[in-house]
């Protein structure tokens, strides 16, 4: 018997919900059957995001939607400050500089993230930046950002703010509108539940009037084209629809849970998952640890590449190893989307005989006692 | 009973067991086991194209994929002839406009097509054109280029050849390597019996020369980061994996029937549509009548939305309107993929029931005999 489950931080689990929907038959996507389906997906992605603005879909991965942000609001006279914390935040850098984008990206320590304060701090040194792009859970270290204090900054300076929020929409309170923030990107393998494919990026009016401000210098990532699809239901390019399929039925059972419900399931398994990993003698990598995945430092000198093998060949679960200098120093777990405590539990388990059969040593059951116990104090 | 029928040229039918692919259990995109499922499409891709050249696979539309080859080969002292014959031809002149591509579009007639001798004729007037982009078969007026013949020419003249092959590989005949073609683009939704979402770029080592000599004006869509995917097998970025589980199954039936087989089977469906239409007093609207599906000329007033909705509501099959300036006047049929002559004649019957219905006089009966009689004499 083989049995695998993703435990890692995008593609994630599919509910079978989702996976029976894209296997029904499709119709084309322009008709009115389609745009019912289109109508309504946008809704719940609305209500995902917080939102009233529009919300586009873009058929690419979280790095395309994410793309299409930035080059909308990249005007020919803008200025961009970039936040990198790590691989994610350096690709937003890489993305303006491809585009020209005038920019500065700032450097953080990995496994750190930007406060409210800091976003202060460097804006008060350029006055002529007018964009800040920050993303919100950096995948690559687990750590996430003060989304509502930042937002609170570049509204008070009247910045442009645009977030990747790849690892934490669906998964982390993220409320757009409340907050103030005037781009969103997520995309369809995290905390939606869905298999990837697809990109979704909100904006808001303010937004709009700069992406409008300027000709876009790329045709299939230009955001304006997206926008008829709001209110208007239609798609400027053929869309993935069996992917839409299965989103339709990932977020009506988002919106049966709700997003309090979800944001509190979410950080009550990180919670449980952070106590067993200090219960087993290891340490959460990040310092601003995100509640959408934990990245866990495995002890110096840790045979890492046949932990993560031997925890898919004789457990049946896949964790993400790291990523550029963080490779083969830490694993990364999900908590975003279609899993319970029922199923972190017993990943935790698993890590446990397997840490020690590998060596490390701890009281075997520590880590699991330990995450219930947080379970049910959460 | 609802039973519907996707006669649109994209997306088109797809097979049961494509879809059942799909639904299965999927890995994660950086295993083993996806590395091997890319590995075998990579290769039954190369087929398909008839190439060994390597072919990248993007996560997003046709034009998604077009747009990476456009701007790949749109080096900053290039220029580019862009025949424009339909929608899509003008799509492309659109995309040198966005990055600012130095480019010449040149108009044709809707329904025609350029042959070698155009081409041949434009670059001897321009010595300044070293890329030719040309749409191989234009989806929304069903016109087909000569290809081989224009190869010929590009090849004397040292030109890049860019083809739009969205509606045409893996249905109408494609030999990247023996014709000298330097690119070829097409999309997962057409004769690759798969849903939309994928698009796929197979480029020659003189194309990738011209890709390597200048920094690319976009990260996403930027080729060379997917070249990597060959022969090492990783993508740059999270791909749509179960559009690429279904694709694996997709091309392992293409294999199993062979390209020539298929091109016959294409050009016969194609045939016999031409043939029930003359038999209906109807005219086929292209004057290069692609055999990838075909485009019908309806009598001048005649009610063309209420034909397409009747046709979708009584008799379940579905074909695409006329786009742009020929909405209203034409509705398109599709013979690429997963559709064989039982499917064609049932829907050129019920084109006649419909169209009798509505008026138009003609021998009931005389397309499906024409259709039948073409097909046995090909």
């Amino acid at each position: 018997m083989r049995k695998l489950r993703l435990f890692s931080p995008g593609p994630t689990m599919v509910p079978p919900e989702v996976t029976a929907a894209m296997a029904g038959p499709f119709d084309h996507h322009r008709t009115a059957a389609h745009r019912a389906i289109f109508r309504e997906v946008t809704e719940n992605l609305q209500y995902v995001f917080q939102t009233s603005a529009s919300v586009c879909i873009v058929t690419g991965s979280g790095t395309a939607a994410m793309e299409s942000a930035i080059v909308g609001v990249g005007a020919p006279n803008s200025k961009a400050l970039v936040l990198c914390g790590g691989k994610f935040g350096e690709r937003w850098a890489k993305v303006c500089k491809s585009y020209r984008i005038n920019h500065v990206a700032h450097q953080m320590e990995w496994g750190t993230a930007p406060s409210g304060e800091l976003v202060a701090e460097l804006l008060a040194k350029d006055s002529a930046i007018d964009t800040v792009i920050v993303t919100h859970c950096e995948t690559s270290t687990a750590a996430a950002a003060d989304l509502q204090a930042i937002a609170e900054v570049t509204r008070r300076r009247d910045c442009l703010l645009v977030v990747d929020g790849i690892t934490s929409v669906g998964a982390l309170p993220v409320r757009m509108d409340e907050w103030g923030v005037d781009v969103v990107v997520t995309s369809s393998q995290k905390a939606l539940m869905t298999p990837p494919g697809l990109g979704f990026v909100a904006v808001s009016e303010r937004a709009w009037k700069r992406i409008d401000s300027f000709a876009s210098p790329a045709l299939y990532l230009c955001l304006k084209a997206y926008r008829q699809g709001f209110p208007t239901q239609d798609h400027p390019y053929t869309p993935a629809i069996t992917l839409l399929r299965g989103l339709q039925v990932a977020l009506r059972m988002m919106r049966e849970e709700g997003m309090e419900n979800i944001w509190r399931r979410t950080a009550t398994l990180a919670r449980a998952t952070r106590a067993a990993v200090e219960a087993m003698g290891l340490r959460v990598f990040a310092r601003n640890p995100s509640d959408s995945l934990t990245a866990v430092l495995l002890p110096e000198g840790f045979d890492e590449p046949t932990f993560r093998r031997r925890l898919r060949e004789e457990y049946g679960i896949l964790v993400a190893g790291g990523q550029d200098q963080l490779k083969g120093r830490i694993f990364r777990i999900n908590h975003m989307g279609y899993v319970d405590a029922t199923d972190t539990l017993g990943a935790i388990a698993a890590f446990e005989m397997l840490l020690s059969d590998m060596g490390h040593s701890f009281p075997l059951g520590a880590g699991v006692a330990a995450a219930m116990q947080a379970a049910k104090e959460s």
